[in-house]
């Protein structure tokens, strides 16, 4: 029988592992479900920043320097737009345009966003399934000392400067599970879940928040296995850490587990927060740890294999 | 009294002369009006290339090599396009995307194109008013041996060659003309009127089509003057002649004289077919001889005086 996996990314932390978990496994083997409720319209164009990070993360399109969008890239459309006065605030690359066209092309024309997603990563090469955690349009608003942002407002615009106090995921009630992910969390073949390294509360709550992903989660064969974003009280990347003082919580991968307690099996924390190991094991989740800062691409693939090590012991527990 | 010219032109060839003008002449003495049933929505983004030729050609940023375009354009979307397996038959540079996407916005923000169109211009430091000859939808549909075909279809897909034996104007009963070319064509003291050197049938067709055009050309109290865009029988660039050729007229000069005799004054001939002048007289059109073969800015405007020129000479008589 086939191993088989599905890894549950966000943005750019979740990519470096799903890339270490796409060195080790064949699209046979593991499958990826993509948060999209970043994506938003921007001059006329559906972007999905999430799923476009995987496809350039996994076909090595990304701009590694850069730390988003794709290598090689030029901005001579983003300079002539400035030199007209127009909205300039959300970078666009000249490579990186012809995916928002090509998207919004195709959801005008009626496709869905998985077909959509599928067919631009097999132009890449890029041949694991990835499922759009959905095909409907869900917005995530962040609830800050401004009022609610649009989630690239928040993150891009305002470079996460405004407090936060909490989030709304629009569109979520009358949103479906994606079916592909569905499945495969309903199969009693499944071998395991990954949670990868995204931001908690942007990146993987809309996912949760989807009906039936919780309860998909709680109930599924495989064990559900989380791994840190937050090292030593600290994110890699992004506003993870800060969202959680603004929330009042102690900025620690403890944080973290404890949020996904109600259905997670294992975590992975940093070989440095092994302290925290006994308290988040009386949240009724194991743990292990390993080295998770990734810089290199050994990096990631050693902690994909750790994750991926550790789902087989819990399978033998 | 403030000399006021109304400059009427399409594609590439008008621009030309558009160009010679706009050194002879202030913001305050030239108004320009532009074809736009050449316009269309591709990749979801409203493309008008007369208004842009124009604008480019205007503010020194068309690209004289290429004949068409932006100076200093680079073409890394459309790689990337074509990457994808999308639609690449109409070639869209990385900086001129900055122009689609931006009035593509505004006209779904309801701003008109005439508005959308000033304003464009203006960043690109051109202040001579500019009107598109429409704000409504026009478009044209050459009728070919292959069926009716969309004008860019047509011109830049098959590059002109199916058979043509007729033209459409979808949507023209019911276009409005721009009210500030009717405001000018009104004008008892408008000095004179320019036909650009541009394609009879598919650029200044369009223009004549729309209700009202054709009989305030005929009306207004300045000499109305075109400039031959065949010399020699040849077009200098672009179908004029091949399509004279298979509606079955002469590709001579004369046949565009006789083509504008309802309304038409004076008509500038190339120097070399000085012969056709007594036949187009016979129209009861005045003619004049220039060296209209367009090659450096010189001859722009060397031709530009001509025309003028020969407008001053007809107001005289």
């Amino acid at each position: 029988m086939t191993k088989k996996y599905l890894a549950i990314t966000g943005g750019v932390g979740g990519a470096k592992l799903a890339l270490g978990l796409s060195k080790l496994l064949t699209p046979q083997q593991l499958d990826f479900a993509v948060n999209t409720a970043d994506d938003f319209v921007h001059l006329g164009m559906n972007i999905s920043p999430d799923i476009d990070t995987l496809m350039y993360t996994l076909s090595g399109e990304s701009n590694a320097e850069q730390g988003w969008g794709r290598r090689n890239e030029t901005w001579q459309f983003m300079d002539a737009l400035k030199q007209l006065g127009e909205d300039s605030w959300f970078n666009l690359g000249d490579k990186d345009l012809s995916i928002h066209i090509t998207r919004t092309q195709k959801l005008k024309a009626g496709q869905n966003l998985t077909d959509i997603t599928q067919n631009l990563y097999r132009q890449f090469a890029v041949n694991f399934p990835v499922w759009p955690m959905t095909n409907d349009s869900v917005s995530t608003f962040v609830e800050t000392e401004n009022g609610d942002l649009p989630f690239q407002d928040y993150f891009v615009k305002q470079q996460c400067a405004p407090r936060v106090s909490g989030f709304k995921f629009k569109g979520i009630k009358s949103a479906k599970l994606n079916p592909g992910i569905r499945k495969l969390l309903l199969d009693p073949d499944l071998t395991g879940v990954v949670l990868c390294p995204s931001n908690p509360y942007v990146s993987v709550d809309p996912m949760l928040a989807l009906p039936e992903m919780r309860t998909l989660l709680k109930t599924c064969a495989a064990p559900v296995v989380a791994i840190t974003p937050i090292i030593s009280g600290q994110a890699i990347k992004g506003p993870t850490a800060k969202m959680m003082q603004e929330l009042a919580m102690p900025s620690t991968a403890h944080t973290v587990a404890r949020h996904y307690s109600d259905f997670l099996d294992g975590f992975v924390l940093d070989s440095g927060d092994i302290k925290l190991s006994s308290t988040i094991e009386e949240l009724n989740i194991s743990t292990v740890t390993a080295q998770t800062l990734m810089v290199t691409l050994q990096d990631r693939i050693q902690l994909a294999k750790a994750t991926l090590d550790f789902i087989h012991k819990l399978r033998r527990s």
